[in-house]
């Protein structure tokens, strides 16, 4: 029951039921979603207690924010309200060879327009074990980027543990920007979290022979992409995911969790039918954080994150909707998806 | 088949479905509707050649805005693609006591930041016959009441009939800045429409002893308002609308159409029980813009108005879906809601 | 537990959701129902052996008709099976002062188009007590006439109960048609029932000083148009109902039974909100043979039957779905509806 | 910020859509209700801290259920979980004359089923200024009726102000067993909310000339059930709610709060269209406790929790969700309905 | 044409839409279903004269089961009326490595608490040609042990053909009081149908090398199982479903039919893409008793089954909604899911 | 922005949702299709002033059907309005080894009954680069065939491409009848476009070695095909796309374009996972005409033509609503269907 705090963008995500287009559809699934939250409902379904802190409109859109959070467990007493909008994103659903697309519509959110000194970071953090953020926070703007600063400096003052998942946007930010700004904020990240093109766009940091829309990878270079990584920026562990595209409906999923040459391990890989796949790099966020708040080890760790985002590629919505025992039993083997009765 | 030319914004219109409230759901209707993209729909059902002017993003959400007037026949050649966003509206369903809430997250449209420039008048408005505007255009910012005042003008130079509803909406702008631009505006403007509430708010214009939120009206004073606002602004008619609000179910429903001390007419009342009041006003300035087309007589024009508007209480969405032989039968005494069979 | 007939078209019934008209939706309920088989449902409803007659395709959309009436308990084995197409009726819901609208597409339909003597009224008819029709089936064309004038006369041979609902509609046959056949028809019926317009529409009686579309009923004047009626044809009882059009959300309903002059009976009236107007003529007649077959004396029989079609505007869909308790209770006086638990 | 505990059953809602009849669909909508919680949320939804107690089970329907109240704001860690089922009750919607109909689904519960030393009352109630619970908790069972008592008392004794909702379920219990129950747990209540079939039904106090199954009335009647209530069981304060039924759709609302001959109160009377009747009593409840905690005054206590349930009956499911402000709004005399924009 | 009863349990199925996991949804279909009456709606959809056989409670959550049967030609007059509630079953669909999950709440329900007299079996079996049940109905409890032996001991007597489906249940009972009822039962059962894990479950036979929950299945082991099964009890044929399940999407289907060691015969595989797996099993029980009926070889008939199983996984809900003709095209060899047009 | 015209039918496609079959069903998705309008609204897609041609009802239902076409962009002014119905197709969705199911109720549609005189070719193909027909137009009837001649013959004397899909229909024409009128139309038509059953069909030219219902294609048959069409009607270009249907759920698609047997080419070969089958072959055929608008080598062309025709089949309805832009990333070799953002 450890505390566990993340810090980002709570947004709407409309989204056309099934496979329908934009064009196509009177109405639409609101929900609620974003890359730090995600990660936040995720420690809560497996029994942390989870904080997630943003700034949200006081009305009802806000509100409803507010509900999706709380309804799963997170604690949303550090969120501040005020400011004019809930940031918002359109997600239409792929199918086969047609990817799936996303219209962003954030800018003038009230996180994006939020100060930094709204944030008590003293106060939010006391008793924390551990303070997540990934690089959308700061990719909403300056404000942003001096707030995740301060927040990773005064956990690292406080002992916490810090992770960053890069997570660029090149919606939001161009390479240079990106760059400037995360490699500030990782000086006080102990863990990372990246996929081969966030390590590239973000740091120029890549390994050869991989071209990621041709569903080829390259395991053997992840390595040396995490070595890269932790010796730049002095992470003490680099978890890399690596996902191959077969098409809309069919990816496979594996990652890498790296400590030092002596102790890295490759998750078991993962065939997978996708039901949603906006979340999914989230879940391996909050599977890592949890296995590593429980002490797993190297291999382990890796495995049970693996698993448990494995399991949100089945799920709707942002959130990952599995709980603890869920991702136990995929992780300890059973992937035959038979009927519990 | 006259060429009408309306100019103003289009929404997207987030609604819970029934009377659920906006904290209740997990999807919502998306349709688009606006004040000057209502009445450009109605004018496009009775068989006019309809133009709504504005602008929208190039993206799907855009696109789909476009499709939203194309479906019913409107004409969008002139519609300016391009900007960041399509503004919104978050609906909510008021039942019996509860009113009905709007929620706008309208600031940094497309149409918001539109220059005055992206709209060349001349060719816009060629071969029209009649040019409509509300009130909230202007309230969008300085570069459309630039843009208002330009289109009226150049409408009036070139003989073509302008109208304004005035639509006072406070969360746009203050009432001072409402006068200041409706002020010069109305100088090229040749049908004013309005409420008792607008004409105060806008121009400090009223009527006395009525109290709109008890729905308490008085009729008498009504004249009044009209013949003030003629006076003051050279209008060649004003129409003027009288809504009773018994609860968010129930309200009473009748206009005014004045010319001068000699020629006006009240219509005959409606008790409506309705179906989405949103949009009501917009319907009534469709319908007396197609009546005024038609050349009926004052008292004509006017019944035909409020019956085209008690029609679109029964309708849901912002667009009026009534056809012209659909309010001749109601304009002509059938309100019997009879099934045609 | 009477066994009882009715003969009839089944229809597809299409209809938009809520009070949506035809030209907003991409989805539409997909029902079943017709003037005849609602009477069918309503009197299985009430615990009696109640078979509908008529002719359905093969196709899977037959077999949904034919399943629409299993479910409730009708009989369906007397169903002629084959022919092209299943008859359409295209159904929009009115609201205050927009009436329903209703298109029909039942040109084609496997009865339309079936032979008189596909239908062995000796072996269907065996064991009944009662065999009704409605104006509607003669309508479909000049063999439907002729089953229908087959029908009635096998039964009266036989000693069954005969009804017919005069259900004249100006969309399927003339004036002069209806009554050629009607004429000959009810030769054979013991039981009319009508409503004012339907005796003239058909017949040429009529009660003077009504105005049906004006909501104004004059009730005086019913008495001497079922007298009428009774003289012209010799039924035996003549059922006449009298709605009074408020509006499309609400009716005034009441009806008279007439045996002769010193027996005849006006039933209490409701001020109905009405969920689906559609079939509310059909539940009368269902609540009528079901209280005639019980033995009700006039009065209480048509209190029945009216308060089980009162009931019955209150429901969705084409069939009354209540229970003989529930008409019970209304008949019995309590019209609160009050929660029960 | 008051800390308010109430104790009780949170059921599985199982209910069609729209109006139709349960025999009519093949999906419904699940969510959540009962007449404690819902004054929990009540109550929340005004900002107090609000904590529900009850026993739910450990798999997803349970869990579903804890949810429901967490998205709201109400606090659930004195929720005790395990047993085998949560309790449903099957609503079907009434229309007009015909009533809403109630299929309860309870037996077997896990709280029916719980013990009353799963409760520490100590604990629960540490730091409470109020206690609530209904008539429906200790009818579930005799160990319900022990833990009710001891809720009470132990709230007695901690100073904590307790009040009752008589709420006589006549499926769950006999008028007998209600009556032996209620005059025990009474003997600790400080405030008793009923209506007048409660109180006759429970305790057989009545006033004359009333048949709610009419409709009809008599409002002078109710100071003196409100009286003899007060003097039987030495009660601070009396609630006594007056439901007039005009029909399904349509009832009157007022109610009367009696402290002593001297001060007593009846509220604005409230004309409502109904869009979801269950929970109106419920909410009468939350907003009576809440103007009594703000410090209110008889009169101005009476007028806002009539208020607060007036509105609940336009808001579809149990729970009332409306904020402090919409109650105010009402209850400072705006009942028009109108839009806010 | 024959006559074939079935005897068990009918449960009210309630499901989220689509993939949503139980948490996240306020609706959901509610069907109905069980293992017995699956079997009935397939022998009906094949043109048998089915019966189903149960006890239901009168209200209309118990009425809306029985129609579910009615609608597909299920004949329902021997099901008992009464008894307080429909078992209910929560089931949540599985997607890829996330199994499905069904959570059972059917104590209590109407036929649990039957009594064994309250079934003639005589009466009930009058003119059969087949009599069949699973492990499932005495699972419920002693009395439905009992009504089962009667059962099939008298069907025994009168001559008719009983088939048992094992169908295991761990919620319901042990293994050991599984083994004790079913080998009292078996006594007087003809054809056994079971799976491997059944078998082992019930009655300890096994076949070695086959760990169902890896997707590994040995089909050396399961001829050896069904003679076992054949020695132990005397059954005229066993068949031994075999089902490799992938992940929750993807499973492999065939299946065994053992007479004896030179009559048995194993199906085609079929690989297969699964929209609802539940009633998967039950659907192969009505294929081989229609195949059977029919009088086909032992490789058409288990053909036959498979064909008409591996339909049903392509069908949403408990029942196997397919054509005798559409079996045949499968089982005659086209499995290309081409359309028809 | 070349001027298109297509002339067909367009259809009311009723589908009930998900995998749902016809009889489970009591609301379906009410679009609107037809091979030709569905070969238009691709063309408005991809930019081109594309024109339909039909006789559709000036009721609601029809109105929706050419509110369908406005929606997206397809011009609808030479659609002759009248006649009594819309034609119909229900649609039923297969899944794995059930096949998707159409049955057709056209018959005595308003187009069906059109007289060639009612289409003014000259007027309607002035300017037009294009102009395109189905087999399924001339099947709906002889004076079907006779406009479909003084069509093509009128395009061709303007100078207008004709281009022709054989698509034939055992349900609407026999083998003698196609072959009589397509052996005429063909006369004028210069691209033609088959699949091997068409061709086969409709003139009797096969290629051996190929079982199209058990998913094997023999490609090197097609060229042969290819060339005797052309040889036998003098098309300039042949069109044939090769379909390989695993089952319902998996297909793989490709084409071949041939203009003689020095310049012929096969696409690129999809492996698709279906979301809506029924469109896909008028996908390519409006693939085809724009890449041939836009002058393409036979290579690009039919990889252009292909890759649109993959998109459509992740598409739900019969419109395949794709951007230029989209077709040309899949046509540049990214199928990988990763999310954009």
């Amino acid at each position: 029951m450890a505390k566990v705090v993340t810090f980002g963008e709570l947004m709407l995500r409309i989204q056309p039921a099934d496979y329908y287009r934009f064009v196509q559809v009177d109405s639409m699934t609101t929900t609620f979603g974003g890359g730090e939250a995600n990660v936040s409902v995720s420690l809560a379904n497996y029994g942390n207690e989870s904080y997630f802190v943003t700034k949200l409109p006081t009305h009802e859109i806000g509100q409803a924010a507010v509900n999706s959070l709380r309804k799963y467990g997170v604690h949303t007493e550090y969120i501040v309200r005020g400011g004019p909008r809930v940031g918002i994103y359109y997600n239409e659903k792929g199918a086969s060879q047609r990817g799936s697309k996303c219209i962003y519509d954030r800018a003038g959110s009230s996180i994006q327009l939020a100060k930094p000194e709204e944030f008590n970071w003293k106060e939010i953090l006391k008793d924390a074990k551990w303070f997540h953020i990934t690089g959308i926070t700061p990719a909403l703007g300056p404000n942003m980027v001096t707030a995740c600063i301060e927040a990773c400096k005064t956990a690292r003052e406080m002992g916490i543990t810090t992770s960053c998942d890069l997570n660029y946007r090149g919606k939001l930010w161009t390479k240079d920007e990106a760059r400037a700004a995360m490699t500030e904020i990782c000086k006080y990240v102990d863990v990372c979290i990246s996929n081969e093109d966030d390590a590239n766009d973000v740091f120029g940091i890549k390994s050869e022979g991989t071209d990621t829309t041709k569903g080829e990878l390259n395991n053997d270079g992840y390595v040396s992409v995490a070595r890269q990584l932790k010796e730049k920026f002095g992470f003490k562990k680099v978890a890399i995911t690596l996902r191959s595209s077969i098409n809309a409906n069919r990816n496979d999923w594996q990652a890498l969790l790296y400590v030092d040459d002596k102790d890295y391990a490759f998750s078991k890989k993962y065939e997978m039918w996708i039901v949603d796949r906006v979340g999914g790099g989230d879940s391996f966020g909050g599977g890592l954080i949890h296995s590593q708040l429980k002490g797993m080890s190297t291999q382990d760790s890796i495995n049970w994150a693996v698993a448990a985002s494995c399991l949100k590629h089945s799920i709707i919505g942002d959130y990952n909707m599995v709980s603890e025992d869920e991702v136990n039993k995929l992780a300890g083997g059973d992937g035959s998806g038979r009927i519990q009765r």
